[in-house]
C-alpha cells in the first residue's frame, strides 16, 4: 500500500477493507504452502496438547454450559458449540509452548486463527482453499497489528498472542461469514474491546488460555458484527483505542506498509524442540554431533558450551527434578539430545529428566556465557572418553527463519506430538490430510483423522 | 484491616481470603438495605433495557451457540445457559446508561455482579440473603480494586465498569460456588487476565457489552478455578499484573484500608434521570419549581440557568433532533422536566424531543457557565408569562450521596422503566419481590415477575 494514500485516522477501516476485498487468487502459491505448514504444526500441537490436564479441567468447567455439539475438540472427539470448541482447541495448541512463532513480534500466530476457523469450517462447510485464504488473512491482520505496537506493547506486560490474536480471529471469521466492510470494521472494534491477556500468567494454565480465549472472542466478535452489533469504527487507532491504551508505541506503518503485497505468514517459524527457543542452538548442535559421530552417552567425557548470556539466565537449572524443570535446564536438554537424538515433549517428561543415564550425562555439560555468541548461535566442544575432540559452531539454529524445518522434520515433529494420542496410523492420516488442505473440498479429513483410536 | 498487617505483595490472596472468610452475619443491616436498593435498581434497568435493539442483536448472534436453558433473560423470558444469560442481562442493565454509580470511581457496580449472580441463583437455588451477601462481596472487591487504580486507570482509556467488574463477578461467583482460598485466588487471576473494555466504545453497543462480558468472564473464571485451573496468585499486584499493566497508579490502600469494616455499596447512588449526571441538578431544579408553583409550559417566559462549565461542554446541544441527541441537551432536558415532571427514558424518545410544545419551551431556556457553581449544583431563575420570578439554588442534586433517591422515588424509577415491558401489575410484583429479597428463600419470585405478559 502506498504510504501517500493511507489515511492514518482510518486504520481499522483500512484493514477491514483489505479483508473484504482480498480474493484467494491474489495470494501466490508459496504463501499457501507456508500456510499449510503453519496449519499442520498447529494441528500437531493441538492434538498433542489435548491430553494435558489443562484440557481436562477446561472441559470439566465448561461442559455444563456448552451449546449444541457443532465442532470437534481435536485429539479427543468431544463435540462442543463453535465458541467453546475454539476455546479448547486454542488452549490445547499452546499448552506445550510448542506452536509457531512470528519472530518479529513473538506472536504465536496460528493458535487464535486456526482455533476460530476450524470449528467454523466444520459447522458451515468450507473448501480447504477458502480455509487457508481466511487463515492467511487472519495471520496477516494479527501480525501487522503486532508489528505496529511491538515491542512496547509486550514490554508493558501484554501477552501479544492473546491481545493481537483476537483481531486475527475476528478478521478470519469475518471473511468466512462474508461480512461487509462496515461489519468487518465493527468486528475488529468488538475484538479491540475484548483484547486481553497478561504476561503475569506465564507458567500457569492461563498462558494457553490466552490464544484459546482470543479465538473464541474473535469468533464472537464476528458473529455479533454479522447482526449489526455496533462498535467504534476506530477501535485500533483512536486515542482511546487498542493501540494507545495497550501500548506506548503505535506505528501505523507496521500495519499498512506493503499491505496485500508481502505476507507475514511467510515469516512464520516452527520450534523443533519443546522448550524455550534460547536453548535450541545447543540442542541442535548436540544432535548434529551425535549423528555425525554416532555418539552415545557412554562415549562422552565432557561437553563445553559457549552460549548467549540469556541461556544461563533463563535455562541455567543444573539439577532439574521434573519434566517442567527440565525445560529450564540447558544441561538436561543437551543430555537428552545426545541420548534420544531429539527434544520433544517426551524428553521433558519426569521419567526422562530423572533417568540415571541422562542425569550422569547432564553433569558432564558445562556452559559459559559469551558476549560474542548471538542468541541464535552456540559453540560446542565435545570430548569423548577416548580423548577425541569434536568442535561445532552453530550459526543459525534449526527452526530459525534462516534454517527452517524441512517438511520431513515438521512431519516428524507432528508424529512425535500426535502418536501418543491418536496412534501412528491416525497420525499418518492426519499429516496427509493437513498437507492436502489446499485441494480438499472440506476440512472433514483433518477433523476425522484427529480423533483418538477407540 | 490494620495497615501494619498487610503484605502488599499478596493483595490478591488477601482479597481471596476476605471473600472466603466473610460470613453473612458479619455485615450489618443497613448494608443489606442498600444492597436491596442496588439490586432493585439493577433489575429495573435490565428489564427496561431488554427491549432495546442491542439485545435483539445479541440474542440473534449467540442463540446458535447457547447451551441448555438454565437461566432467564430478564424482561424477555428467553432461557440461555448460565454464561450467556449473564452476558445478556449485563448488557441489558447498562444499555440505557441508567444504572447505579459508585461516584468515587464512576463504576456502575451492580451490572457485572448481579448479572453473574442471578443466573447462578436460578440454576443452583440460593436464599435471598446468600445472594445479597455474595452481591455485597462482589461489589466490595470490584469497587476496592477500582479505588486502587482510579482515576489513572480510567484516564488511560479503560471502561472501569468492565475492567474492575470482572473481578467482582469472579469474587461473587467464587463465594457462591464455595471455592477455597487457593481457588478464589486463581479465580481473581483468571479474571485479571480477561480484564478489558475500552472507553473508545462509548456511544456504541459495545459500551453495555462491557458489564455483560465482565459478568460472563467473571463467572467463567470462578468455574474454571473450581476445577483447579491455575493462574498467577498475584494477578492484581504483580509487576505484570492487572494494576501495573492497566494503570499508571496502584494504591493498595484503596483495597486494604478498613476491608471488612466499611462497605463500598453504602456509597452507591442511583440516577433519577436517564441522561448524563451533569444535567441532573438542572432537571431536579426545574421539577422542584414546576411542582412548587404548579407550572405548565404555557406559563413560562424564560428559564435562566447558571451551570458548571461541563454542562455546556457535554450537553450544550440547542436543537436536538432525536431522543439520543436529547440526552446531550440541557435545554431539552429542562423543557421535558417542566412539561412531564420527570426525565425518564420516555422523555428521551424521538417523539418527546420533537414535540412542538417541548421545542417551543426549550428555546426559552438559557444556560450560562459559572465558575462558582459546582458539578452537583445549579442556580435557576424562572420567569413566568405574568412576570413573576422564581429563584432556586440546588445545593445537591437528587440522586447524589447527599440527597439519595427515596425508596418511593426508586420504585417510581423502576415503574417507569419496567411498565412498558412487563405492564403495571408485573412491575408491582417485581418491585415487591426485589424488596423482599433478604427474607426470600430463593430468587424465583424476582425472575418470575420479570417475565413479559403473554
Amino acid at each position: 500500500m502506498d504510504a501517500a494514500t493511507v489515511d492514518r485516522s482510518k486504520i481499522t477501516q483500512l484493514l477491514a477493507d483489505f479483508v473484504v476485498r482480498s480474493a484467494a487468487d491474489d495470494i501466490k502459491a508459496p504463501v499457501y504452502t507456508e500456510a499449510v505448514r503453519s496449519f499442520l504444526n498447529w494441528t500437531g500441537c493441538a492434538v498433542g496438547g489435548s491430553i494435558h490436564p489443562t484440557i481436562d479441567r477446561t472441559l470439566a468447567a465448561i461442559r455444563p454450559f456448552a451449546g449444541p455439539g457443532q465442532a470437534t475438540v481435536l485429539g479427543r472427539g468431544d463435540k462442543l458449540d463453535l465458541l467453546h470448541a475454539a476455546l479448547v482447541n486454542g488452549i490445547s495448541s499452546h499448552v506445550f509452548d510448542f506452536d509457531d512463532t512470528h519472530l518479529k513480534t513473538i506472536i504465536h500466530p496460528a493458535g487464535p486463527i486456526a482455533s476460530a476457523l476450524l470449528p467454523l469450517a466444520e459447522t458451515r462447510g468450507m473448501s480447504g482453499r477458502d480455509f487457508l485464504h481466511a487463515f492467511i488473512l487472519g495471520v496477516e491482520v494479527e501480525c501487522r497489528i503486532g508489528n505496529a505496537v511491538y515491542p512496547n506493547h509486550y514490554d508493558v506486560g501484554w501477552h501479544i498472542t492473546g491481545t493481537a490474536g483476537v483481531f486475527g480471529a475476528a478478521a478470519a471469521a469475518a471473511k468466512v461469514l462474508g461480512l461487509d466492510r462496515q461489519q468487518t470494521t465493527w468486528a475488529l472494534g468488538i475484538a479491540a474491546t475484548q483484547s486481553s491477556g497478561l504476561r503475569e500468567m506465564f507458567g500457569t494454565m492461563c498462558k494457553p488460555f490466552h490464544p484459546g480465549r482470543a479465538a473464541q472472542n474473535g469468533l464472537l466478535a464476528a458473529h455479533l458484527a454479522q447482526q449489526n452489533f455496533t462498535s467504534s469504527e476506530r477501535g485500533i487507532e483512536a486515542p482511546r483505542g487498542f493501540a494507545h491504551v495497550l501500548s506506548t508505541k503505535f506505528d501505523p506503518d507496521g500495519i499498512t506498509q506493503k499491505l496485500g503485497e508481502t505476507w507475514e505468514i511467510s515469516l512464520n517459524t516452527y520450534k523443533p524442540f519443546a522448550c524455550g527457543i534460547v536453548i535450541h542452538p545447543a540442542i541442535d548442535g548436540c544432535i548434529q554431533l551425535r549423528n555425525q559421530h554416532g555418539l552415545k552417552a557412554g562415549n562422552i567425557a565432557s561437553i563445553a558450551l559457549k552460549v548467549h548470556p540469556l541461556v544461563l539466565e533463563l535455562t541455567g537449572k543444573t539439577e532439574p527434578r521434573t519434566g517442567l524443570e527440565g525445560k529450564f535446564s540447558v544441561y538436561h536438554s543437551c543430555a537428552a539430545a545426545i541420548v534420544h537424538g531429539r527434544c520433544g515433549e517426551h524428553e521433558y517428561s519426569d521419567e526422562v529428566v530423572t533417568d540415571p543415564e541422562i542425569v550422569a550425562l547432564r553433569r558432564k555439560v558445562r556452559a559459559e556465557a559469551s558476549a560474542g555468541i548471538h542468541e541464535d548461535q552456540v559453540d560446542i566442544t565435545l570430548t569423548t572418553t577416548d580423548s577425541r575432540t569434536h568442535h561445532l559452531f552453530v550459526e543459525h539454529a534449526i527452526g530459525s527463519l534462516e534454517r527452517p524445518l524441512s517438511d520431513q522434520e515438521l512431519d516428524q515433529k507432528v508424529r512425535d506430538l500426535c502418536e501418543p494420542v491418536i496412534g501412528a496410523a491416525g497420525t499418518g492420516r492426519l499429516i496427509e490430510a493437513c498437507r492436502g488442505t489446499e485441494r480438499a473440498s472440506s476440512l472433514r479429513p483433518v477433523i476425522e483423522s484427529s480423533l483418538p483410536q477407540r
